[in-house]
Formats: structure tokens, C-alpha cells, sequence
């Protein structure tokens, strides 16, 4: 019986009813020409049903007894109730992406079973668009959200005319070339990317936007940003939560992000957390709910160096939001420099003592539970912010084409919003996971986010690629 | 802030991830002359959405914080997200009952949510027999299953022309008079009805049922059933279970299993019971599981006299299934002499005596989530049989025909299985409810009930109203 890593037990020992910590993914896909939405959505039901050969990480479940063993120690199962893992479901009228929303939302909120592996399918007709959605829901102790893309991309081909299109645990899989390496383009090499931008510190500055913007956080001081240890305030993201979750997403061109970025000489990372930083900003001006002193976002980063599709290998960068900062340009200086800043930390240490770096970030996780925990002691961090590279070209299952990839990741007591997104060729694909009860109008924030990227844009100097009014 | 009976707070202790103590029913309704099942459905969507004068009932939830004061005292919402209790579904083609109680089965696994009133409301479209079903969610300690029930009826009209249909939770219902008392036919002398008729242990038998069978359990004496407090074998029902759950429901006409008992001058319960007993030792032979010694049921017995639709007042009576009985005659009549026996324990005892008799056989309940004392303790029962009286007559939601009313009730650690009825006018309507890992093919129940109760129409030597082949 293998012996779990404390990497992934503290997942299974920090779960309690109001905090389930399984994350999930939504996936749209596009039938191929001449196929209806119900043609697609019965070929993947019958695919996924037919595979009866599934690889060790869709058959591992926590071993039993489950309080007395199950957070030590791995079973394997030999045989899985597929009509169990693998579910269908239809949309009510009108089938809006509303409809579809509210779907994952109720069903995230539900805890996976323990004694079975920690994982379910749901293949979701009716989107009155002709899309069929796949929503899926994995325990984070069998994967982390890096190793679940890896999965999804695994299973799907570059090629729109390959009809070899399988179940997502087909054991085939492993045997299947990942179609990233073939492109040249390793994941290991864009995983540590964004740490390896940070070294272009002093890089020059290229781009068409207003010079004063420019210098604003090219004249960074150690004086202009917090710590990374600086307190998070007091917020209303930073409180016990009820169970029930509230799910909404939304995508963005690529290339506008990229057109601000490249005008800035920042990382699409940097464009993305200071979107967060201004949506945030407006989000708790609604709620009248803005703390005096900034928000801290804390941003997981790999420290996989594998290629793995399963575990978890996670460190964490803590970024100053500048959410009392009311100027959209003055904001993204502040947050540049704290970001930057918190990955020379991270740079200096090695893998293992990142690894306890981050460890020690997300410790107070298995704390929550204890009653009174979380309103007696102060946040860390205010919320966590988290960017999976996706599939860097368009992709297809059975010459059905990607055309939307949402995180559905975990919100905990004290931390009841989790942003993350996933990249995919032409698209920022956000995924916002909060409590239901604690963050009315959570949706709202996708509003601000697109706010926040327009003011980015007139920082930067750059046209919106969309009409403008 | 009223504090909770441990009637009802016993339920929200005893609850775990693998033990939701939240009980349900599915009601399946024909659509009025005219009305497609998609117009009925979006009528009870918007009258029910649009409900805003919601009864204390439905606004009562545990105390915040719920780790230390939700288990002693209830609070009250102002205000109800009624967006996230009712929820609209459609089925997955071919949209059989199968789809329909797949549905039921998935849903029913997941916990409520705590931090708001514990009841969910399902509207359920897709069935290809053109009729809309309404499963419905609710924490065992707001209601038992007869005040569910109640809550149910008070809502239906038995006029097909009364279109003064409402939510369920309307404060109008509270002043609307119960349909049942219009019929002289109270509650209550319906409920204490069967323990009524354990008096008539030595009345006349009458009928046209084999002479031998009538007096195989007309010669009952003390010797010829185990008494009320045997130890009940260990069997696979009394186990450890995970949280996944599979939902069984039938029904059959109230005239065949009636015919049955006139002829046998024995209750409807009775016959129920027994149909129960005959159809477990089949499903354990299947099993390849069956015990040396008999099956014992705990029957829950209402105490409850006035006419309330809240809390909970119930006592239980033991029965000997005499599973280990091939013969059906002499299984029945085993059966029939434990019963009576039991309810002349109950009915011996005053109220007060007979809840502290149901609390002390339910008292285990409690002490399920400690690790290993399922396994180390002797059940005390093995499965639990409830008998739920539903609407006596033909009833009615805005002129929609309540065509099939099934209780979905709540399975535990040792106690897997739990088999609730329901009688209406004219159906009786079975739901099992079973651990899905530890009772496979659970649904097989469903025939062995059939076969038995073709034995108990043999033995009474009544004709099936059926077609015989």
C-alpha cells in the first residue's frame, strides 16, 4: 500500500463539509461538421463508458478504513462503477452559458465520495449555442491543477481529421506521445517561464505606450512595494464559508492581453494579476467592503520539473494588489514591483525550499477547520490567484475543436474567492470560484475584470481590438 | 434563539460526509388537459420563485457558528436564496425512469448546506411518459417523514379545478384547512390505526384464502417468534458505508396487497412487511450473503397526536423478517406473530416511555461516526421499514394529477439499506434507498418484492388483478 506524501494528504485531512477540496475544469467543445450537439455528446458518452482499461490514477481512492487509514495511505481499485464517475446531463431552457454556469456551480459544491476514486465526469448537452461542455471534478490530492491540463491536453489531438479520440484514463494514453513535445515547445520550459522573466528586471522597455507609464514601474525601489511578508488586511474574502459555491467565467482574447504586455514589457502574468487587482478594487467598492490597506494575492507556482500528470508540486509568490491605489497606472506600478520582488525570493531558494516555502503558506489550510480559526488569527493572503498553462495550439477530441477550458478550483474558509486561468491558443480563460453565501453578486467581478483590462489598455497606449464606442 | 429537541439535533450530530441525514421524496405529476410537461414545469418554476412569503419552517436553520452552536439552536432567515433551493432539471434522453431515479440517486448523496435553511426543491423535465417529477430535499431534524408528507398534501387540492396551486412554503398553506379533515378521516385515528388493530389478535379470519394459511398465524403463541429484543445476525446491510446512494422506487395498486390482507384478516403493514421480508432473503440469496438466523426490522411507529408539520415524535417496533424461512407461508406467519407481539410492548407504554424506547433504539445512531464501532458492535436491527401514510385520495397542483409519491429516505453506517412506502389512493409506492458501493444491484429488490407479494396472493389464494400468464 503506497504511503501518501504530506503533499497530498493535507488535502484529505483539510476537507470538511463547507470546504471541499476537489477542483474541476469545464471544457466546451465545438461538434465537428455535420455533427449535432447530441451526436458529440452520446460519442463521448459511449467512448468514455466503452474504456474499460483506466490507468492507476482514475483507480486510486483513499485506502480504508477511511478515518483510519484513508489520509495515509493509497488503495487501488480494480473495478470502477463508470456509470457512477461518468454522468449526463442537459441544460434547462434556454441553455444559456447562464444554465451552464449554475450547473457546475450546484455541483461543485457536493463532496466526492471517499471510498471510490475521487473523481466525476459530466457531459453536458442543451447550450442553446450547439457546444457540448465537460464538466469535471478531481480530488486535489490526486492531482494539481497543472497535472489535470496535462491530462485533458494528453487526451486530445492537434489534428482536426483524428478520430482516435478516447476516454480521459484510457491506460492508451500513456502510451501516446504528449502532442506538446512535438511542437518543440516543452512544458517545462513555459512552466518556469514566468520565473525566468523575472530576470528581466532591468530589460528594456520596447512598446508604443505614454512614456510617464512606462517609467512607472520601471523605477522600482525596494521602498514601493510591501514585504512579501506584510499582512494581508482584514476582508470580507477572509471568512468562515458555508458550502455552497457560486461559479462564473469568462473569456478574453489572447492577443489583447499580449498587446498590453508587449507595450509594457510586462509578463501576461503580471497583465492578469493586475486585472484581478482592479476588478478586486471595484468588486469590494460595490460590496462597501474596500480595506485601507491592500489586498495580498497569493500566487501558486510549479516547482514540477517532470512530466507528470499526477501529485502535487506547488510553491506560492505572495503580490501586493495595491487595491487602495484608485489609479488604474499607479496600481499596476505597485503590483509589478511586488510581484517581481516576491519571485527574486522564490528564485534564490532551491526546489525543495520552495516547496517548504509554499508549505508553509498554505499550512494555516489545515487549521481551518478548527472553530474559530480562521476570525482569530490574521490572513495571509486575501486570495489566491493561480495561472495553468493550457494547450498552446487549438485542439480536438474526435475533430471536435476546443473552444473554452475554465479552472473550477477551491474556495476555504478564510479564502472565499479563488481566481484562476487557464491559457489557450487564442484565449484567457478565467474561472472564478467563491462562496455563494459569503460574496453576493460574485459575477460582477467579471465585469470589473474587463474594466480593469480596458484601463490597462489606455495605460498602455494600445487599441482594443474590438470596436470601440 | 429556540434551542432544538434532541429529537431533532441528534440528526445534525450523527451527521457525516458518508451519512447525510437529510430525507426526500419524489412526487410525479400528469400534466392537466392541454398542458405540455415543459408548460407545467415552468408553471411550478415561476409560482414557486415567486413565492415570497416563506414560513418560519423553511427559514430555519443551525446556529451560526455552526461548530458551536449549530447543533443546540435554530435561527432564522430573513431572507432565502430561493435562485439555489429550487433548482430546475432536465433528464438525459431516453428520459426513462431509469434517467429519473439515476437523477435522484446522484443528488441524494449530497450534503445540504448548513448556513442556510436545509431543504432543496428539484423540478424535474425530460421524462418520455410526458410527466414533470418534483424531488425534494430536507434535513430529518426540520421534519420526520409524515410531517413531509403533510407539508406535501397541505399543498394539493383534491379539486382537478382548484388553481390556487402554491409553493410549498407559503405562509398562505398554514391557514389554508388540511384537505384530510374535510373527510372526517383524521390523521390521527389513520396513524394509531395499525396499533388498533394489534387488538384484534384473536378476531374472526375471514376471506377465501386456504383454510391452513389462515390458521398458520391465527395459532400464534410466545414460543413461535423471537422476542422483541433478539441480537439481529450481522449481514452485509450492517456495515460501514461510503456516501454514494442508489434510489429504487415501485409501485403497486393498494388493491392488489388490500385484497391480500382482507383475505388473511391482516393490515396492510402487515402485508407490506412481509412482502419486505421475502424479497431481502431472495436479494441475500442472490448476494450469496443470507444469515442462519432472521433479519431483524426496526419499524418506525408515529407518536405524534396533533397535527403539526414540524419536528419529530417517533418510536420503532422490532420485527422478525424470518428470512431464514423458505416457506412463504410459514415466513408470513412468523412475521405477523413478532409484529404483533412488538406492538403490544409499544402499546403498553405512555408516550413519554414509548419516544425513550425509539430514542434508545436509535441511540447508536449517534455514535456511528466513531471509527470502528459499526464493526465491533452488534446491530441491534438490520434494516429499517418505514410505512408513511400519503394522500388517501386523488389530489391535485393546479389541476396537475399527483401520479406517484415516493419517499426517499436516509441510509447509515449499519444500516445500508432503508426500504420507506408510501400508500396513496390507489398505489402503494415503495423507495429504496441503499449504499450504492456495499448493496449492488440493489434495484433486484424491486422484483423480489413482486415475486413476494405473488406468494402472499398464493398463500391467500387471492387472484392477481394482473393478467397470469
Amino acid at each position: 500500500m503506497p504511503y501518501m506524501p504530506v503533499t497530498e494528504s493535507m488535502f484529505l485531512i483539510a476537507e470538511t463539509r463547507e470546504q471541499p477540496m476537489h477542483a474541476g475544469g469545464l471544457q466546451l467543445f465545438i461538434p465537428r461538421e455535420g455533427q449535432s450537439a447530441t451526436e458529440l455528446a452520446e460519442e463521448i458518452v459511449e467512448t468514455f463508458h466503452s474504456c474499460a482499461d483506466i490507468r492507476p490514477l482514475f483507480r486510486k481512492r483513499p485506502a480504508s478504513p477511511a478515518a483510519l487509514l484513508g489520509t495515509l495511505a493509497w488503495s487501488y481499485d480494480d473495478e470502477i462503477d463508470v456509470d457512477y464517475h461518468v454522468r449526463r446531463a442537459v441544460l434547462p431552457r434556454p441553455g444559456r452559458i447562464r444554465e451552464l454556469l449554475r450547473y457546475v456551480s450546484l455541483n461543485h459544491s457536493a463532496l466526492l465520495d471517499r471510498t471510490r476514486p475521487m473523481w466525476e465526469l459530466h457531459i453536458i448537452e442543451g447550450l442553446d449555442d450547439g457546444r457540448v461542455a465537460i464538466y469535471t471534478k478531481i480530488h486535489h490530492s490526486l492531482v494539481d491543477g497543472i497535472s489535470a491540463l496535462r491530462l485533458l491536453e494528453n487526451s486530445l489531438s492537434p489534428d482536426p481529421n483524428d478520430r482516435t479520440g478516447t476516454a480521459w484514463w484510457d491506460t492508451a494514453l500513456l502510451r501516446r506521445r504528449p502532442p506538446r513535445e512535438t511542437t518543440g515547445a516543452s512544458l517545462r520550459s513555459r512552466l518556469t517561464a514566468p520565473l525566468g522573466q523575472a530576470l528581466n528586471l532591468t530589460g528594456q522597455i520596447v512598446g508604443a505606450g505614454p512614456a510617464a507609464a512606462k517609467i512607472a514601474w520601471a523605477g522600482i525601489t525596494d521602498d514601493a512595494f510591501a514585504p512579501p511578508f506584510v499582512p494581508a488586511p482584514n476582508t470580507i474574502l477572509d471568512v468562515p464559508i458555508g458550502s455552497a459555491r457560486r461559479f462564473a467565467a469568462q473569456q478574453w482574447p489572447r492577443q489583447r492581453l499580449d498587446a498590453v504586455g508587449q507595450a509594457l514589457d510586462i509578463t501576461l502574468n503580471d497583465v492578469v494579476v493586475t486585472m484581478c487587482a482592479g476588478a478586486l478594487r471595484a468588486y469590494l467598492i460595490d460590496q462597501d467592503a474596500l480595506p485601507d490597506d491592500p489586498l495580498i494575492a497569493a500566487m501558486p507556482v510549479s516547482t514540477r520539473t517532470d512530466k507528470s500528470s499526477e501529485g502535487n508540486a506547488v510553491t506560492a509568490i505572495m503580490a501586493n494588489l495595491a487595491t487602495d491605489q484608485p489609479d488604474p497606472e499607479r496600481r499596476l506600478a505597485a503590483v509589478i514591483a511586488s510581484t517581481r520582488k516576491a519571485k527574486q525570493v522564490i528564485r534564490g531558494l532551491s526546489p525543495l525550499q520552495a516547496l517548504a516555502f509554499g508549505a508553509a503558506t498554505f499550512a494555516p489550510l489545515a487549521l481551518a477547520p478548527i472553530p474559530g480559526f480562521v476570525r482569530s488569527t490574521p490572513p495571509q493572503f486575501n486570495v489566491l490567484i493561480s495561472n495553468v498553462p493550457g494547450p498552446s495550439r487549438p485542439m480536438y477530441w474526435n475533430g471536435a475543436a476546443l473552444d473554452g477550458c475554465y479552472p473550477v478550483s477551491i474556495a476555504m474558509h478564510g479564502q472565499a474567492l479563488n481566481i484562476t486561468l487557464t491559457t489557450t491558443a487564442d484565449q484567457v480563460n478565467f474561472g472564478l470560484i467563491g462562496a455563494r453565501k459569503e460574496l453576493p453578486s460574485l459575477q460582477r467581478i467579471l465585469t470589473h475584470l474587463d474594466t480593469a483590462l480596458d484601463d490597462l489598455e489606455k495605460v498602455a497606449g494600445v487599441r482594443p481590438l474590438r470596436s470601440v464606442p
